[in-house]
Parts: structure tokens; C-alpha cells; sequence
């Protein structure tokens, strides 16, 4: 929320192209899968500073795409206020400029003000709006196979540039959507752009089961990321997937530190920059941007009924129990939720045990590493891998050149071969 | 249409990001304005070739922004099938991202076929596109004046990141678009990104007059552009802007050769790869994919009615004038159409007075230099552009880093400071 009034902080890093390429560039160093871009629709004047003002996925994305070879380029798109015709181009657009880096996070978008950006009465509520990504889905997959991966014959000497048995029109007519087709661009590098999805509610986690290759999740505990990770694991076989078919990524954010008095002095230093004001701000953005400076703040957490089932549902319901469970008070509740305990801090050595732990123990297939100071995601990536690489758990080069590669996922056949 | 069968042609041209970077880099070597990529939203089995498989624009500009330094890029996109908040936010993440090199083609979608790849019932009729996209462009460019250029203040000390005094809402509600906004990107470096308009109706005109720093478009000869010319400029005054606020761009093909032999030569060439069904299907994609294959060849070309009123208007009524007036066959419209002879050919001396006279005689304040062979554009950056600098037609050096400071173009003031 704050972190950039650190005194190390580079206050316009969300719109700063040079900071964005260094931290590709960083990660792409360590190996690193991808880089991942979240995004949103909708901001007033209490929104998350670097919210106001940052790039727009696809862009930067394809900016980095001609000075980076390996990393993956993952872009958050929300389905209810987008067409999958140019969704689909879009993507498909990146993975052939990045060589087969392209991944896509399928977001439902979770602010109600959005609706007004795009001409709308209201937000479509949130069964709804997993229904229409989910056909949503199914077009863009459709479209992604409109050619088959050799069907650009393109001989000079008679004259054929691609053989028609190869191309297939998908005439998609749905509930919310009627698309004929087919796209105007071939089959990607890595024969679709990988799909990632965000949503951790019921439905998120059906959407995922169904359409996609990764998941974005983010859980206190490990007890629950287990929970989650079993769940959603379970569920494939549904949709007539394998277990490894679906990677669940955990976001999590870290500290690097000598040792315990210097990784408390960091946390210390940062969580100081976050006034009570903005705290109920990031707050409030959770709940449909509630005010939450109407209430007391030293008392319990207040009664605010189903608000946040409309938005960010399956975070508001976890902050709800936190807040019950342990019996917090707002003050406690908002700066918890504006300036987070790290998950995973301490020396390398001690971070690497934490997500080794994890990934053992079948809490994640891996990790986003978010949030921090400048300083953070270097000392990770010079710190934290090598004591990984050295135990075997994380590569040392890249299996090959695409993020479907690095991930370890095969190449999806054309539904129309 | 069939150029990728020149023995010289990269057939894969358009999905090969080395072909588009060569091409940005010699543009940008012989210092010339802007890159400029066309764009299409429907296919079938009987398109262009290399409209079959494409770049979308918006990715492939925002791959090139960052290994390009001074050359603008402008991308067509349609206002009938996108969204305003999303398009002002791609192209303004692209003039960030570029500092300051964006330039946005509005097109209405000449093709009817593309209604059915965006759910719609119907594509738009010509006036109804054209009042869409200007009150589009009202939108867009109220979203561009969210922020004032100094709001965003970032002081670490007092926690103040903005100056809410220069945020402004826009709060639009039109007969299309209701949109609130802000934008979540701040002012970019041109104060907003180059509007182009490549329409040449009527309602085409207008809204170049209205709203656009530069149009793109085609003439055969200097009358027809100069009599344009006049026209446009004439209709800036109704919207209280002066003639150098909008500056006009006749696209041209050329070839440069050694001598009048050597420039047949290389026509003849292309012209011989163009099959007659080829020429049809070219010539029928300007009236909504019409079969002209039903028609004798070699009788006047037929009469088909209102056919392309609804779709690239002013070029079929150019071509339906065109055919009447020289009284040709179908077969020599197919061809001229599908194959064209240059605009501007011979010696590079010679290519440069076709263009000086044009420029001089005010039939174009520039021109964008289409089509040909991988040999054309080079040639042309080395033989011609040396040509007009000697002759102080052309600058030597770019005036600065901006697609607007390349133009001539003053920032715009924003609307609500
Ligand atoms: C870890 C995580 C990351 C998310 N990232 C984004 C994001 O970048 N942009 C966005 O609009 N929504 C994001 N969301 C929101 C969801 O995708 C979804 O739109 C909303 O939370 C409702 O889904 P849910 O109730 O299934 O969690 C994220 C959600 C989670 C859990
Ligand atoms: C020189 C020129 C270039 C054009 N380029 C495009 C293009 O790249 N993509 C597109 O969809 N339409 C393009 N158009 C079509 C127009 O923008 C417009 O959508 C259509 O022709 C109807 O407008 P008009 O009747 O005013 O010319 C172009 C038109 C002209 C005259």
C-alpha cells in the first residue's frame, strides 16, 4: 500500500519502463518462469497508489517480449468487459512475438465500479460472471485453433499460401456469445498462450479445473493451501484431466534478511509507512470501496453483512473469518490487510526451508514472489535460488524457449485435427 | 495480393517480428515520421494473404517501442468493436511506454463480416460508425485528460501522492457511451497519443476536420489530392483549428530502378504473379466480399448497384468512377486493383520530383511509402531519402524524441485545466 514512500523506493516504478525491464531482466536471470502483470478496471481517489497509474498488461508485456528470450509474460485480461475476439488475437499477438511466452490471467474482475468504465448499467454479479468466462473460455480456445499448426503452405511456385482443409470456421453461438471466426493469425508457438486463473472462490476454482494450464492463489496458512491444492486437484479429473495438468502457483511475499533483527527491521520500516487512513482505503477497496473510517476502531471488527460477495469474494470471506476467528479489532484487520507479515522471511537458507516446505508438502507446484521494496525480488533471485538450485529443487537453465516449456505442460492438440 | 511469390518475398512477412523490426530500424535510419500498420477484423478463405495471418497492432508497435528510439508508431484500430476505456489506455500505455512515439488509426471496419466476430446482429451502417466514432473519440480523449501532466506529486514525506485538484472524472454520458472514468495512467509524453482517420467519404472528412492530427489516404492523381486537400483543411475551421493542425498523408507505392527498363522490369515482375481469381478475390473484398467470378471477364465491368456503400466507400465509389469513366473490363479492373502500377516510379531523382511536386503543389504534407517487394522500402530509405535531404526537403536529423515534435505537432492543452 505504501512501500512507495520507502527511502529506497522508486516512487513511479509502476510506470516506469527502465524498472520494469531491470526486474524481467532479474528474473529472467534466475531462471525465473514468468513475470506476472496483475490489473484492474476501475479506480477512485482512494485507490492503492500505483493502481492509479501503470501500464496496461498487453503492452508492456509485448515490450518486453523484443528484449527478454526466455521468460514467460503473463497478463492479467478480465472477461466481463472484453471481447474474445481480440482477447484472443491479443494473446495469440504475444506468443508469436515472444516466440511462445505468452500466458494469459483470467480475471472476472472484481470491482463493481468497473461497469461504468464500459458503458454498463451494473457489475454482472459473480455466479454470472464465472458462467460468462467460462463460455468466454471456450471461444478463445476455438479461435486459437482456427489453423492447424501446418496449415501455412505458402509455395510460391503454384501459388497456395495455405490449405483450406486446415482451417476451421468455429461458428461459436452461446448464451452470451455468437463469434464466427476464424482468427486472423496462425496457431501459436506454444499451440495456445497458457491460461492462468485468479478467482478462489467455488466458482473460480471450477473455471480453473475446466480451462486452465496454472493458478494464481494466495492462502495464510499451509493447512490451507493443502486444502486448496487438494480441491482444486480433485476436481480435474471432471473435466478428464490429470492431476499434472493444472499448476498451482502461491503467491507469496518474503523478506531476505541476515538475520532475525535485520528481517523485523525491514518488515518494521516498511509497515511504519502506512497511516491508519490508508489502511482503511486498501481495505474498504476489498469490500466495493466501503468506507471503513465510519466505525470505531479499537472495537471488534464490524458487522458489514455479505458485503464483498460481488467482489473480491473469496478474499473478503477469509478476511471476515480472520477477523472473527481471532477476534481482531478494525485497526488490527486494516493494517494487517495494508502491510502483511511477510509469508516467508529470514535468512535464504530459512526462506528456501519455507517453500521447500510447501512444495513438498503439496501446498503449491510454486511461487509468485509479490510485493516488497526494490530490494526485495533481487536479493531473492541472488540470494534465495542458489541455495534452491543447490538442493535440486529448482533448474539452472531453461528446459527450452517457451513458458510451456518451463512449466512442464505438452503442447494442447488442435480440438479440430 | 500475391507479392509473397516474388522470388525475392519473405512469404511469412507478416507474422515475422525480424521482417518488422528490420523494416522499423531502416525507417528509423533514414529518420522517417512513423511506422505505420494497417488492420482488418474479419477473414475467409478468399482474404489477402498476409491479412490471413497477422500481428494484432497494439502488441507488435509495443514490441517494437522498445527497441526503437525516435520512430513513431501508429496502429489501426476500429471503433465499432472495441471499447473506449480500453483502447485509450493500450494506446496510452504505448505512448508511455514509447515516451511519447503513439499514434492510434481510427478506423469505423470497412468489413461486414466482422460483426459476426464481436456477437452483433448486424455491422453498423456507414453514418451510424461514423457518429459512433465521434463521439468515441470524445470519450477517448476525455480519458487522456484524467490527469493533469503535474498530478502526481509522489512526496515520500508527507505520504501525498497525488493532487486530487488535478485528477478529473469524466463522467461522460452520450447516445453510445456512458463511461465515468478516471483512466488509471497518467498524461503521456505527447500529452496524448497522434490521432490519425483513414476514412475518405464524407462523414470520413468530417471527422479527420473534428478530431485527427492526420489522415491517411489515396489518391491517383495530383488533382484528385489536391481537390482533398483543400477540402479537409477547409473544414478546419469549423471546429476552430488552423491548416498546420492536421496534416495529410497520401499513401504511394514506388519503385525505385535504374532506368525506365529496369522499372518495367520490376513491375512486370509482381504484376505476372497475380493470377485473374487472385485479382477477383482482391477486387471483391471491397464490396462485402462480392463473387465477381459470375461475371464475363472481358465485358464492361458489370453493374453492381449500391454494392461496397456500406462497406470501403470511398474506394468503391473511386473504383466504380474509375471503371465507368475509361470504360474498362472487369478483367482490367480486377488487375489494376490487384496490381497496380506505382504512383511514383523511375530513378530515385525521378521518384523524388513526384513527390516534391506533390508536396509543393499541396496535394500532400507527406506521403507513407506501401506495398512492393523486401527490396522496395530499403531502397527507397537509401536512394531517395538522400535525395530530398539534399534538396532541404527532408530533415537530416529527428527535431526530438516525440512522434508529435516529428509532425510539427504542439502538445494539446488539457480540457479541463
Ligand atoms: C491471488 C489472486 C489474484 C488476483 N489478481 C487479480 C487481478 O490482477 N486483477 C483482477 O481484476 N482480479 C484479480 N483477482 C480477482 C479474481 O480474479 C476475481 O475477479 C475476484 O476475486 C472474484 O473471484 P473469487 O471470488 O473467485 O476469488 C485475483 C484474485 C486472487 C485470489
Ligand atoms: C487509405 C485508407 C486506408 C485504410 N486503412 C484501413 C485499415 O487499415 N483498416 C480498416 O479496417 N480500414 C481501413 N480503411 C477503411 C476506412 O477507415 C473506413 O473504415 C472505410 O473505408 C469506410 O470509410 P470511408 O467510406 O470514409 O472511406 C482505410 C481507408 C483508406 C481510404
Amino acid at each position: 500500500m505504501s512501500a512507495w514512500r520507502h527511502p529506497a523506493a522508486i516512487a513511479d516504478a509502476s510506470i516506469s519502463f527502465e524498472f520494469v525491464k531491470e526486474t524481467a531482466l532479474k528474473a529472467e536471470a534466475g531462471k525465473l518462469d514468468f513475470l506476472f502483470v496483475a490489473d484492474g478496471l476501475y479506480i477512485n481517489e482512494k485507490s492503492i497508489p500505483h493502481f492509479l497509474n501503470r501500464f496496461e498488461p498487453l503492452t508492456v508485456l509485448s515490450a518486453l517480449a523484443s528484449v527478454t528470450t526466455n521468460l514467460g509474460l503473463v497478463g492479467t485480461l478480465s472477461t466481463s468487459y472484453s471481447e474474445p475476439f481480440t482477447v484472443a488475437r491479443q494473446f495469440a499477438s504475444l506468443d508469436h512475438l515472444s516466440k511462445g511466452r505468452a500466458g494469459w490471467n483470467v480475471v472476472t474482475s472484481p470491482l463493481e465500479g468497473s461497469a461504468k468504465n464500459f458503458s454498463r448499467e451494473k457489475h454482472p454479479e459473480h455466479a454470472l460472471r464465472y458462467r460468462i468466462a467460462d463460455e468466454y473460455l471456450d471461444v478463445v480456445k476455438g479461435l486459437w485453433d482456427s489453423w492447424e499448426e501446418d496449415a501455412f503452405i505458402r509455395d510460391k511456385a503454384s501459388g497456395q499460401f495455405f490449405d483450406p482443409n486446415k482451417l476451421h470456421t468455429l461458428d461459436h453461438r452461446g448464451d452470451f456469445f455468437q463469434v464466427a471466426g476464424p482468427l486472423n493469425i496462425s496457431r501459436t508457438p506454444q499451440g495456445r498462450p497458457i491460461v492462468f486463473q485468479a478467482g478462489a472462490s467455488d466458482d473460480g476454482k471450477k473455471l480453473a479445473a475446466h480451462h486452465a494450464d496454472a493458478i494464481f492463489t494466495h492462502h495464510e496458512t499451509l493447512e490451507e493451501a493443502q486444502h486448496f491444492y487438494r480441491d482444486v486437484k480433485g476436481q480435474l479429473k471432471n473435466h478428464g484431466r490429470k492431476d499434472d495438468d493444472l499448476k498451482i502457483f502461491q503467491g507469496v511475499s518474503v523478506i531476505v534478511g541476515k538475520d532475525a533483527d535485520d528481517v523485523e527491521n525491514q518488515y518494521q520500516t516498511t509497515a511504519a509507512l502506512v497511516s491508519i487512513n490508508d489502511a482503511l482505503n486498501y481495505l474498504g477497496r476489498y469490500f466495493e470501496h466501503h468506507d471503513f473510517s465510519q466505525y470505531p476502531l479499537d472495537e471488534p471488527f464490524p458487522d458489514i453483512g455479505d458485503l464483498g460477495q460481488n467482489s473480491f469474494r473469496s478474499t473478503t470471506d477469509e478476511i471476515k473469518r480472520n477477523a472473527q476467528t481471532r477476534n481482531l479489532t478494525l485497526r488490527q484487520v486494516a493494517l494487517e490487510a495494508a502491510s502483511p507479515r511477510p509469508r516467508f522471511s529470514g535468512t535464504a537458507q530459512q526462506v528456501a526451508d519455507g517453500l521447500q516446505q510447501w512444495f513438498e508438502s503439496y501446498g503449491a507446484d510454486g511461487f509468485i514472489i509479490q510485493g516488497g521494496t526494490p530490494d526485495t525480488f533481487p536479493r531473492f533471485v541472488d540470494e534465495v535460488v542458489p541455495v534452491l538450485q543447490a538442493r535440486g529443487l529448482f533448474r539452472k537453465e531453461y528446459p527450452g524457449t517457451t513458458l510451456r516449456e518451463s512449466l512442464g505442460l505438452a503442447n494442447p492438440v488442435n480440438q479440430f485435427s
